[in-house]
């Protein structure tokens, strides 16, 4: 017997459209909060990353481990493969990464790795987090390079998207899977 | 005036061709061996990555940051998303990936997102490393996997290899830069 995951819970968020015209902070977050809700749709963990060089998106990612079954599919990956791409330069040293929640170890080491020039996040995650929040790759004296890390930006409403993604499947699942 | 990168100086080393019939840690760490000097030939730092799984290779890569222009395009990278694609699951608990040089916190990373069984590389690296050498994200308690590690297979191959291709790059560089 073969069982399918359970399709994705209804999201009962709406992307934003925020003013072009006041590309601060929160104006690419919200850009970011609107892939995680497109992973959202695509049944992966609601996690979104955009990347601003110089006033212009020129990378963004939404995680896509399951539906690419890649475990290097995060978010920020994408992202920075983009951008990269985009900017014809693989080091990123004029670029901002915004993304909604603290980046595991490997998108942490990315950031590193592509000579990111500041990273935002949004939740912090005590667990896994690379910067800061479980360990901290950024601040370690060896590394070749370190970005500039702010955080809490637009928190609680990417909290309250992670959060509702999870409860909602914990509802979902507990009601058994889908037969194929 | 527009100043691109020296070709790869000649790379003294040949790919090695080990008895298919013990495929033992040597075995697969000749094979990634042979990765890095294809890395090399590409003009970039030579190191290379192989997944086992049940004693078949399932993923390989060598490095290609510069070609690919992608700082993500690390062998280890590579090698990951490869073996996912061809066990068609991202979960990578029975497979084993050797690989040059000790990975960098981006490729630690990545081994424990892939939920890697084992990890085997030949040079540890005290300024990089992720596993040990310069800090270790498989140790940390948080981690919600960690993958058993050795190190040593084929050491001083793989250390000749990485050396002789900087001392080589630095003596050609100094020459000045080709003109475009």
């Amino acid at each position: 017997m073969v069982y399918a995951r359970k399709a994705a819970p209804d999201c009962p968020f709406q992307k934003r459209f925020p003013s072009q015209l006041i590309r601060d902070d929160v104006f690419y977050m919200t850009l970011a909060y609107n892939e995680a809700i497109d992973a959202w749709h695509s049944n992966e963990v609601p996690i979104g990353a955009v990347i601003e060089c110089e006033g212009q998106v020129v990378g963004k990612g939404s995680n896509q481990v399951e539906s690419a079954n890649d475990p290097t599919a995060h978010a920020e990956m994408i992202a920075i493969t983009q951008a990269a791409n985009s900017l014809e330069d693989w080091r990123l040293n004029k670029a901002t990464l915004f993304v909604t929640k603290e980046p595991c170890p490997m998108c942490s080491g990315a950031a590193i790795m592509s000579r990111l020039g500041r990273l935002v996040y949004a939740v912090p995650d005590s667990k896994m987090g690379g910067l800061g929040g479980a360990f901290d790759v950024n601040g370690y004296p060896g590394m070749n390079h370190t970005s500039i890390i702010d955080k809490g930006v637009l928190h609680d409403d990417c909290l309250e998207l992670i959060q509702t993604f999870f409860r909602l499947k914990r509802e979902s699942e507990s009601e058994g899977f889908d037969k194929v």
